[in-house]
C-alpha cells in the first residue's frame, strides 16, 4: 500500500480543516499527502501549491479557472483519488454526503468531518473514546470540534468517576477568524432555539453518556467556550479532576494568575507557540474545575479550527489498523508538539 | 409627606438606570421625582433639564463645572436630599455605599442598585419574590438586573412546582450600548473564572434556592442571555411552564416562527413599541422551554439597562408601604406598559 | 385623487425603510398608507397589522403562509397596487426593478430607494438638491442613505462657497442592527476594493459636483461615518460652515464636550428623542468642521435606517406636484420632528 | 562593544512590540539581546523565560512577585542596563519619558516607540525615509505604526514623482487581539474629533511632506486601513505607483482576486507564512491603487503589532553606526523574511 508503504491521502477541500489535517498527515511517518483539491484558484490554493503540495480542482468542470488564474494543477478530484488510499473530505458540511458515491466508486477509503451527519459513515470517531471501533472500516466520521471538545472531557471522567448526567451550554465563535461575509455583529443567538440542541446526541455518537446540551452563536472569531455540569457516578474533588486533565496531553490547563482572562488571551499564548496558533488540545481553565454538591463544574475553550487535527490523523491510522489506539495518539501527539507545551 | 401627597424622589446619578428610573416615577401618581444629579454636565445632563428634571451636581466640588457649560442646576445633592422623602441611588456600583452616610445624615430612606453588595441595605429586595419584606424598611437594594431576570422565573417556577435545584449559565453583554471605551472587541471572557459565581448568592438574597451559577462576558451591548437548567420539585410539562409564564405580565414570551432568532431581533421588535427600546419584562424563548428527564431548560434574554426598572418603583412603594404587592406590581406595570405587549 | 384628497400610498417592503416610511406618510395630512406588504408573516408583519396598516402578502404565491401563521392580509401586492396613487419601493435592492413592471400595469407611480440602479427611474431624488426635478414624474429614486448624507452637506456648501472638489471616505456599518446572520464580525473591508467606489458618481446623479470617494465596511451595526474633504471656491472659514450648517433643519451638530464621542454616544441620545431612535438628519461633529489650506475637512454620521424617509415623503409631493420644495420640506420637518431638537 | 562584538540590547517591556523586537534582534549577527523586563509575573514573562531570555523585573518593588510566582528573574531594569549597551524602550505610552533618566545614568543608548512624544529623542526614525539621521545618535524614537505604514507609502511616491499634498483618512483597530478589557464594542469614534489629527504632524518627523490627516477607532483587533489620496507632483500612471511598490521589499501587494476581501483575509493568510501571523510590510490592495484626475488613491492595511519591528533593529544599527541604510535594511529584511513572500 501507499508509496514507500506510506498511507496515501488524499485531502478534499484544502480549507480551515484540511490545510491543518494536511500539514499534520505530511508530518507522520506513515502516511503522506499525494494531494489536495481546492474549488477555486484563491490564496489558499496558491498557498499549497508553494508549501509543494499537488493541487487538483475539487470541481471539474472549474479546472479551466486554475489555468485561468495561473495556478497549476494536476488534474481533478477523480485523478487525485486514483492515486489515494483515502480520502479526507474536509468539503463544507453535507457536500461530504454527496462526495461520497465518488469515494466509493473510486475504491478509497474516506475520513468524513462533523458537519455530515452520522449515518455518512459507518462508525463516528474520537481517538480516545472509540479509536478501536473504527480499526478496518471503510467510512469514518471525525466529529465536529465541540463534540470532540466534550468528549475528551467526558471520556476521562467517566473513566475515572463515572458519569450520571451531563449538562452543558456551549458558548460558539459565530464564524471563523477568516470568514468576511456571514456573521452575527451584535447580538446573542440561541442556536438551535429549541432545547435540546444536537449536540448532545452528537457525543453520544462515541460516546455513551446522558447528555443534555444547550448552544449559542457570539460574535467572535476566536474560539469555542463550554460551560460543563457534570454529575459524577463517585464522590470526586475538583483536585482529582485536575489531576486526570494534567496526565492528558490532549488537554491543557490555563490560569487565571498567569493571565488568562480569556479566550484572547489564550490565542495570545498560543501565537506564541505555534504554527497558526493551532490549538490541539482542549483549553480547561484550571480554576474553573470545580465541585459543587458533588457535580463537577468547569469551564473549557476549544479552537474550533485546530481541534479535530489529530483526530484526523488517528482515524486514518484506525482505518488501516495500522497501530494500536496508544501507539497511534503517541505518535500524533508527538509529531503535533501535544503535550510538550508547558504554560 | 411629600407633594400633594406624594413621595418626593430624588434620583442621585441620572445614568442608564438613573433616567430610566426617574421617568418610570414620575409616571406614577403616588409618588414624584424632585430632582436628579449628575456628576458632570454632558448630554445626559442636558437632557434632563430638557425633560423637566431639577438637576443637581452628584458631587458638589463640580458644580461650576455645569455654570461654565451653561447648564442650570438648582444645588448640590444635599440640597436635593433636604427635598426628598427617599433617595434612589443609580450611582456606579459600590459608590452608592460610600453615599449612605450623605443618606442616614439627610434622613432620608435609600433605594440601592445591585452592584453594591447585600450589606449595604437592610434587605435586598424583588417584588414577586420578597416585596413586603421591604414594608417599611429605610434601606433596600433592588437586585441586579441578572439576579432580577432569574429571581423573576425561579419564583414562579418555585411557587408552582417547587424547586431542588437551580443550574444557570449566564451569557452577559459585556458593556451597554452607549460605553466607548471599555469591552471585549473580540473573544469569550469566563468572568469570574473560578466557580460558581457571585450570581447564585445573590440570587439567594430575594429567593430561598439551591442554585449554581456560571457566568461569561461577550462582544455584544443587546441584552444578557440565561441558560437555564432548573430540576423542579413537581413532575412538569413544558406547556405548564409556559403557561404560568403567560399569565405573568412582567414574562414576555418570544416565537422563532415569529422571526425572533436573537437578542437582535428582539430588540429590534423593542424598538417599535417601547421608549428607548426598554424592556422591562423577562423575554423567554417559547420554543426553548422543554423538559428532559423532569428537568426543565429554558433560555431567556433581560435587557440589562430596563429589567430593574419596575422593582426600584415598587420598592419605593413597600418602604413608605403605600400598597400591597399586587397593588403595587398592577399600577407599576400598568404605568410602564407592562402586559399590554402581545407579539 | 386618493381618499378625501389624500394621496393614497402604498409600501411595497415593510422593513428597515419601508415601517419609517409607512410611518412618516401617515404623519402627513395630504397622504395616508392604504396597506403594507411583507414576504412572510413574521413580526414585522404582525407589528404592521397591529400599529393598524392593511397587509398584503408581498409575494402572491405565499399568501397561504399568512393564514396558517394567522396573521390577517388583506389580499396581495397586486390588490394594493389597486387601491393605491403611488408606491414606495422598500424591497431589498435590485428587487425593486423587477417591480417595475407590475406598477407601470397598475398605472401607479413609484418611489424607488437608493438601492436600485439610476436607470429604474425618470429622475434621482434629495429634496435639498433637487426637488423641482421630479415635479410630475412618474418614477423617482430616492438616492441612498450615505448619498443623502453626502449631498444634504455637499449642496449647502457648494451653494455657499461653490466646490472645486471633495474626496470622501466611507466607513460603512457592516449590517442593520436587526441583521444576525449576514456581518464581518473581525475585520475591515475595503468595499468596493477598486477605487474610486460606485457612491461619487451616485451622488453626481442628484448633485453637480465634482467628487472622488472610498468606502469601507467595519463591524458595526449602528451607523454610518463619513470623512470629508471639501474644496470650495471661496475662501471659507470653519465657522462660516457652522453657519449654514446650524440654519439648515437636516442638519445636527453635536459637540465633543457635550460627550458625543462616537456613534454609540450619538444613538444614546437619539433614544431619548425619537421613536425608535431615528435620526433623519445628518449628524456632523461641530468639532470636526475645519479648514486646512483651504479646504473644509468635516466628520458626520448618518444613521443609515431613517435619513431617507423624509426624502421619500417629500418625494411623493413632488411627483403629485403637491407642494413647491420649501413648503414640502418644512412640512415633512414638521411633522418628523426635523429642526426641533436641541443638543 | 558587546559581546563577541555584538550589540548588547536590553529590551525594557516584552509586551506587543517588545517580544517581536526581542525575537527579531536575535535573530541578528550583530547585535543579541542581554535580557527583558516585565512588570509582572504572567504567561508572557514565561514565555521569555522559556525562551531562554533573561527576565528582569521592569518595576525593582515587584521584584517578590516574581519569585512567588516561581518566575525566575536576573533582577531588577537597572541590573539589566548594566549589561547592555542599548535599550528598546518598548514600555507603555509615555512611561519611556519617564525612563529616560534611568537610561541616562546607565549611560546606554535608548530606542524608544512611537507613543513617546518626538521630544524624547534626539531625532524621529524611519529606515526608509531618514536613516542617516539617527547616525551615532543616543536617543532614537522609532515612530508609531501609523506613521510607519504612511512613511514608506509616502516616501517611495515622494522620491519617484514628488508630492504636493497627501489627504490621509486612518481607520484604526481599536485594540491589540489580546487586549479584552478596553475597547469600543459597537459604534465609531473620530479619534481625534478635533481634526486635523495628530498622525500628519508625527509624519513630518520623519518626511518632508504636506499632510493632513483624520483618524477613527473601529471594532476590530486586526489591522489598521489607511485610505490616501495624494497628490504628485509629476504625472503619473497606477501602474507607475505599483512598479515601485513592487520593488520595495517593505512593501507587499494583494488582489481581490486571490481573495483578499478584507483584512480577516490578508491575516488568514499571515497565520501561514509567519510567526504570530506578524506582517512587516504595508500590505497595499493592489486594486485598489489608482489615479483620478492626477491624484493618486490607495488603501492599504497594516498590521500594528509587527510593522515596526524591522524599523527597531534598523535604528540600532544606525545609533551604533554599524552598518549603511541600504546595508542594514538588507539584512533586517533577510533575517525577517522580507521580500521572500509571493502571494
Amino acid at each position: 500500500m501507499g508509496v514507500n508503504g506510506k498511507v496515501r491521502v488524499a485531502v478534499n477541500g484544502y480549507g480551515t480543516i484540511g490545510k491543518r489535517v494536511a500539514d499534520a498527515v505530511n508530518l507522520q511517518k506513515d502516511m503522506c499527502v499525494v494531494g489536495v483539491t481546492k474549488t477555486k484558484p484563491d490564496f489558499e490554493a496558491k498557498m499549497a501549491v508553494r508549501k509543494g503540495y499537488d493541487l487538483y480542482a475539487a470541481i471539474p468542470e472549474r479546472a479551466e479557472l486554475f489555468d485561468k488564474a495561473g495556478v497549476k494543477i494536476k488534474g481533478t478530484v477523480d485523478d487525485l483519488l486514483s492515486k489515494a488510499d483515502v480520502v479526507v473530505d474536509c468539503s463544507p458540511g453535507k457536500v461530504g454526503a454527496e462526495n461520497k458515491a465518488k469515494y466509493e466508486k473510486a475504491g478509497v477509503k474516506a475520513i468524513f468531518q462533523g458537519g455530515e451527519k452520522a449515518s455518512v459513515a459507518e462508525v463516528s470517531f474520537n481517538a480516545l473514546s472509540c479509536y478501536d471501533r473504527a480499526l478496518g472500516k471503510n467510512f469514518v466520521r471525525v466529529v465536529s470540534c465541540n463534540t470532540t471538545g466534550l468528549t475528551r472531557v467526558l471520556y476521562l471522567i467517566k473513566e475515572n468517576f463515572g458519569i450520571k448526567k451531563v449538562r452543558a451550554t456551549m458558548i460558539r465563535r459565530v464564524v471563523d477568524p477568516k470568514e468576511d461575509k456571514k456573521g452575527l455583529v451584535n447580538g446573542i443567538m440561541p442556536n438551535p432555539i429549541t432545547l435540546p440542541s444536537h449536540h448532545g446526541p452528537d457525543v453520544q455518537t462515541v460516546l455513551d453518556v446522558d447528555i443534555t446540551t444547550v448552544a449559542f452563536k457570539v460574535p467572535t472569531t476566536l474560539m469555542h467556550v463550554h460551560s460543563l455540569n457534570i454529575v459524577p457516578e463517585k464522590d470526586v474533588k475538583a483536585e482529582d479532576v485536575i489531576e486526570i486533565f494534567e496526565e492528558e496531553p490532549r488537554i491543557l490547563l490555563f490560569s487565571e494568575e498567569d493571565g488568562f482572562t480569556s479566550t484572547a488571551k489564550i490565542i495570545e499564548w498560543a501565537r506564541e507557540v505555534r504554527n497558526r496558533y493551532d490549538i490541539f488540545e482542549n483549553c480547561v481553565w484550571r480554576d474553573s474545575v470545580s465541585v459543587v454538591d458533588g457535580e463537577i463544574y468547569l469551564t473549557q475553550a476549544i479552537h474550533q479550527e485546530a481541534i479535530v487535527v489529530p483526530e484526523n490523523v488517528d482515524a486514518i491510522r484506525a482505518v488501516f489498523e495500522l497501530k494500536s489506539r496508544e501507539e497511534s495518539m503517541e505518535i500524533t501527539n508527538k509529531s503535533l508538539g501535544i503535550g510538550e507545551l508547558q504554560i
